[in-house]
């Protein structure tokens, strides 16, 4: 597969990085459209770890994840005509029914590039939204590619799931509205595969919880946030095997990786069996469908307990979408 | 097994029934210590009904259900004597966990008859918030007799799981909170089994939206609530077969069925293959762990879409105490 970042005149990147100022905007757009989600407490989390936690339940957003944040801003974003040509995307997941979520309710027509593969139940959701799916084979054929060729062809404008300004400040959201609600935090656990919910939330925390020491969190098999933040410079891995299926992106993105290098205060990461302990914590003792994905942020902070003992600790959960079957044969067997 | 209710004297109650005063003066006890749950709303549940709906949702309450306000106002409401000899109930279901959670929290003694075939994870769950388990054979002895000699013998005084003016005004805050969120509501849809959680919400409803339609829900096997209502008085069934476990009750209160009687709308009922394809939607849709029971005022209002179409509908999710293996097993295979 093509590893190559989305080309940025295609997305209509300039040079200057997305601000707090972004975030903000954001904010405005989203008010009335996105769920506020609530900010939950768990005695026995705090009791766990021995600090007080703060789970911002991004599971209970619109289409199930966080990404309905990022695609909202991406669109509500564009002028009268992009929005009457329409976008493409590139995705299997959850930016895939943000998108096509977000662009049904902005009547804005919507392209969605999916593997020929992809699960039937997500193809069909995409279209529920009222998306197009446009097929590719994931073994001869880059999806970035195809994704250039209609925005090229069809002149649609291209978002990607996490390389785009507009999107990152989307995500970003999430974090300015946990700190909204809790006051400033000693830390706070983001997951990042692409990078955009970190970088946003960085820029988020900037504004409202500057002495905040934000952690991004990986699967361990796909650290390569961790290994670009160490040379300094972006890295990239094969495409990692881990049950954390948004967190399979093989670099992080040119317009994530500057905010993230500048900001965060490390990246950790985490196991599979971690991912499933917490998420059985969640199923059994805050009775939430958190998807493996949705665990990386709470799995690092639970491991944590010596060094975050007595402080304020905020938790994005960033996602609840996995097939019932299975989330039933990760968490039903104890 | 006893089925006569247990004698006033031993709780307390005295003639007239709770009021609204008393569902405020829980509300005040229950500030900064029960959780206010969040009140969620989802467009997919809206289309399929025609309607605004607004989840309380109680799941995500301490201890996993809305027992936790209606047990901790009771104990919070005794005397200094009173909570030095301690309480005793008897339940093998979320009562159980709530008097022993809420004892641990006020330090008064807690003690629980349970069956001798009580799960083992209930009978942990109790120890592990401090309450003392005394055991009974269900086929042989009745829990209400022990219940009430331990009463006498130890001079604790006697919380029964709905049955009491306290704990029934400790539930009506779940109401109290949603309708202050939301504002007066066209209909308003709660479960029974007892009738605490009813009866609490009716005091509620009364002063916040006396125009609402309060409608409780019963298993469809277990309908001696509804029987009760056209009768005029309480009827006594046989311990129904229902998967809705918080609802297996024979017979409502002598407490609650006078402001039931006086106040309600309707009592209608549901069958358990709509407990489970509510159960379901919550966890495909909202991400969500429901228990069965929880499920009962939601699968009400899905079946009543002609009803209620335009209208703005509250439903109170009760609980989301239900074993993940069993969990899994009723919602993993579509």
């Amino acid at each position: 597969m093509s590893i190559s970042p989305a080309p940025a005149a295609a997305t209509g990147q300039s040079g200057a990085y997305a601000t707090i100022a972004d975030v903000e905007r954001a904010a405005a757009r989203l008010k009335g459209v996105a769920h506020r989600t609530p900010v939950l407490t768990s005695r026995t989390a705090n009791a766990l770890v021995g600090a007080s936690l703060y789970f911002k339940a991004e599971n209970l957003q619109r289409t199930g994840a966080f990404k309905f944040r990022g695609a909202y801003n991406a669109i509500a974003a564009l002028d009268e005509a992009q929005r009457k040509s329409g976008v493409v995307t590139y995705s299997s997941g959850n930016h895939a029914q943000a998108i096509a979520c977000a662009g049904g309710l902005l009547g804005v027509p919507v392209t969605v590039v999916m593997p020929q593969d992809a699960p039937a139940i997500k193809v069909a959701a995409t279209r529920g939204y009222g998306g197009e799916v446009v097929f590719y084979d994931r073994f001869s054929e880059s999806r970035e590619e195809i994704g250039q060729e209609l925005s090229d062809s069809r002149r649609l404008v291209l978002i990607p799931p996490y390389d785009h300004d507009d999107v990152l400040a989307g995500q970003g959201t999430a974090t300015l509205e946990l700190l909204e609600d809790t006051g400033p935090l000693d830390r706070l656990y983001v997951c990042l595969g692409g990078g955009g919910l970190l970088a946003g939330g960085l820029l988020a925390a900037s504004r409202l919880a500057p002495d905040c020491e934000v952690i991004g969190v990986e699967p361990e098999a796909g650290n390569d946030g961790q290994q670009s933040l160490r040379k300094g410079e972006v890295v990239t891995i094969a495409v990692p095997r881990t049950i954390a299926d948004g967190a399979m992106t093989p670099y992080l993105g040119a317009r994530t990786f500057p905010i993230i290098r500048e900001r965060v205060h490390d990246i950790v990461t985490v196991t599979d069996e971690e991912l499933v302990a917490a998420m059985r914590f969640f199923a059994q003792r805050m009775k939430l469908i958190v998807e493996p994905t949705g665990c990386l942020a709470a799995a690092a902070a639970f491991a944590a307990h010596d060094e975050i003992a007595g402080k304020r600790v905020g938790v994005v959960l960033s996602g609840g979408n996995v097939d019932l079957t299975r989330f039933a044969a990760l968490v039903g067997a104890d």
